[in-house]
C-alpha cells in the first residue's frame, strides 16, 4: 500500500492503520525509517492538534486506574483519547506497566480510546523519538487528547515534559507530612499535582497531602507559563471517579490562558527546536557506530588502550579525521 | 616559560607549577587548550602511576574528616597524597565542599599532600575531562595516591568510578536496618563500603550497618575484578583514626590481586578507551556550537520552530549538510 493511501486511512481514523504506523516508527530498520519519515511528512498537513498531557507518578499510585477513569470521562464528553507510554526501563523489567491492557479493560474496549503499550527498548534517545512520532501519528488520526505516561525512571519525566503541553504529577496520600521524596526537579515540571486515593479511609491523608504540596508549590519561583494560582495541587479519586471533572476544568483553564498569552505556541516552538537539535546530536553520535567511522574509532581506541596514545590526543586525531576541529 | 621547563618543574614536585597546570587544563580558552594538550603530552613519558582512589558519600557522612585522617595516615607512611574533587553541582551551590580548605586544615598544611578544590562548572563532560587531566598531572608530579572525591550528585559517581582504580563508598551508621537509600547502581560500583562514625554512642549502630551492607553485598553478582571476599564492608572512625590502617591494607590487597590477575591493566585500558570515545562524542557535539554549524543549526531551528519543517526532516537535512548520513 502506498504512503498516500496509508496516510488517508490514518486520517480517516482507521485504528489498524494507526497501530501499524506506530510499529513502523518504532522500527530500527533503515528502510522502515525512510518509510516512517515519508509517512510522517504526508500526514503533516493539514495540521491537526491534540492536547498532549504528560503524566508521571511512582508505581503503586494508581496510575492505570487514573488513566482509565480520566480517559472514560473524556470519551464520555465525546472526546477521542489516545494513551502512550514512555518506559525506558521496560527492556530491563520485561514489559511496560501498560503491557497488560487488561489493567485498563474498559478504556481499551472504548471505540473512542486508543491504548498503545510501550515497546521494550532501553535507549532513552530512541524512546523520545519514537514517542514523539507516535504522538504526531495520533494527532493526525484525529485524537483530541494524547496522554503520555511515564514510569518515572531516570530522565523519562524530562522527556515526557518536552513532549507535552501539560504535565500532571500523580501522587498517593503521604503517611506523615513528608513529601514522599518527590524530587524538586520533577515538582518544578508539574502543572497540576493530583493526589489520588482521596476516598474512604485515605481521604483525610490525601487532603493533608494536597495541603502540603500546595504549600510547597508556593515556594517555587513563578514560571512565565503560569497564570495566577498555578501550578496547583488537588485531590482526586480514580476509584470513585471523583475530582476528575474539576481537574479537567483546571487543565482547560490553563490551556486557554496559555493559548491567549502566546505561551502555548511558544512552548511548542521551543519543543520542536529542542527535538530537532536532539535528533541532530543523536544522528552525529550514531554515525560513529557506522563504517568507516566505526573502524577509525576502533583503531584509535586500540592504540589508546595499549597506552600508545593519550585519550585526548586520539580524540583530537579522530575529530580531525572527521573534519570537525 | 616553555612547555619543557614547565614539565620539568612539575616532575620535580614544584607545587605552584602543578597548581598552574591544573588551572590550565580547567580553562575553556582554545589557546589554553592547545597548551594543556602539549603539556600533558610532554608529561606522558616516562610514565608515573599513582593509585587512583574514588570516594563517594552523601553530605554529612564526614567525608572531609575521613579524607583528612586517611590522607594524614598515608603521608605518615611516607606516601605523597593528592586530593581532587568532582562536583558538577558546584556551579549551582556556589562552591565545592572542598572549597573551604580549612575543613582539612592539617592535611592542607602537610608538605606531602596537595588539595585541589573543585572549580565551579556545571557541565559533567567538562568536569570529567578536567578531572582526568588533573589526575594525569598529579601522577606526573609523583604523587603515590590520588583521592578523587565526588559529592554524589547525578552521574558524578559513574564519572569518578571511570577515573579510579578503586572506588570507596563512605556511609554513616543507619538508624534502623534500612540501607540509607543507597542506590543499587552506586553500591555495585563500590570496592569497599566504609561505615564512618564507628565511635562513641554510634559504634553499635555502625557495626549493625556494616553487617547489613555485608549481607547486601553478598547478594550482588560476582564481578570478575574481585578476589574472594570483595567487595567488603568495614567500620571506620575518621574522628579517632580507627580502622583506617585496616581499610588501607584491604585496598593494597585488592590492588595486588588485580595487578597479578591482569585486571588492573585491563581496567585502565578500558577506561582509556572509554575516555577517548567520550572525548570524541563531546567534540562532535561541541562543533555544533561553532560556526558554520551554529548558523546552520539556528537557521534550520527557526524553520522548525515556526512549523515550516518537521524536527526529523530538519535533522536529516542538517546531518546531510554535515556529511553524516
Amino acid at each position: 500500500m502506498d504512503i498516500t493511501e496509508r496516510a488517508r486511512l490514518i486520517r480517516s481514523g482507521d485504528r489498524r492503520a494507526l497501530a501499524r504506523a506506530i510499529t513502523l516508527v518504532e522500527s530500527a530498520r533503515p528502510d522502515h525509517r525512510d518509510e516512517a519519515l515519508a509517512l510522517l511528512s504526508a500526514l503533516r498537513e493539514p495540521r491537526r492538534e491534540a492536547l498532549r498531557i504528560g503524566l508521571s507518578g511512582t508505581p503503586g499510585v494508581g496510575k492505570s486506574t487514573f488513566i482509565e477513569a480520566f480517559g472514560l470521562m473524556l470519551t464520555g464528553q465525546g472526546l477521542k483519547v489516545a494513551v502512550l507510554a514512555v518506559d525506558p526501563s521496560s527492556a530491563r523489567s520485561g514489559g511496560s506497566i501498560l503491557g497488560d491492557k487488561t489493567r485498563m479493560e474498559r478504556l481499551s474496549r472504548d471505540p473512542d480510546a486508543f491504548i498503545r503499550p510501550s515497546p521494550s527498548q532501553s535507549q532513552l534517545g530512541g524512546v523520545a523519538r519514537r514517542t514523539r512520532e507516535a504522538v504526531a501519528l495520533c494527532e493526525a488520526a484525529g485524537f483530541d487528547v494524547v496522554l503520555i505516561e511515564t514510569v518515572g525512571v531516570g530522565q523519562s519525566e524530562t522527556v515526557v515534559a518536552q513532549l507535552s503541553d501539560l504535565f500532571l504529577l500523580l501522587l498517593a496520600p503521604a503517611g506523615g507530612d513528608e513529601l514522599q521524596g518527590v524530587k524538586r526537579g520533577i515538582m518544578e515540571m508539574a502543572d497540576l499535582i493530583l493526589v489520588n486515593k482521596a476516598d474512604g479511609d485515605l481521604k483525610p491523608a490525601a487532603l493533608r497531602t494536597v495541603a502540603d504540596y500546595a504549600g510547597a508549590l508556593q515556594l517555587l519561583r513563578h514560571r512565565p507559563q503560569d497564570p495566577p494560582g498555578f501550578p496547583k495541587a488537588m485531590p482526586v479519586s480514580a476509584l470513585e471517579s471523583a475530582g476528575l471533572a474539576k481537574a479537567w476544568e483546571e487543565m482547560q483553564a490553563l490551556t486557554a490562558w496559555r493559548k491567549a498569552q502566546g505561551q502555548w505556541d511558544r512552548a511548542r516552538a521551543d519543543q520542536a527546536r529542542h527535538w530537532f537539535e536532539e535528533e541532530v546530536r543523536q544522528g552525529l553520535l550514531a554515525a560513529l557506530a557506522r563504517e568507516p567511522q566505526k573502524g577509525l574509532m576502533a583503531g584509535l581506541g586500540d592504540r589508546v588502550a595499549c597506552g600508545d596514545l593519550a585519550p585526548e590526543a586520539a580524540a583530537a586525531e579522530m575529530l580531525r579525521l572527521l573534519g570537525r576541529t
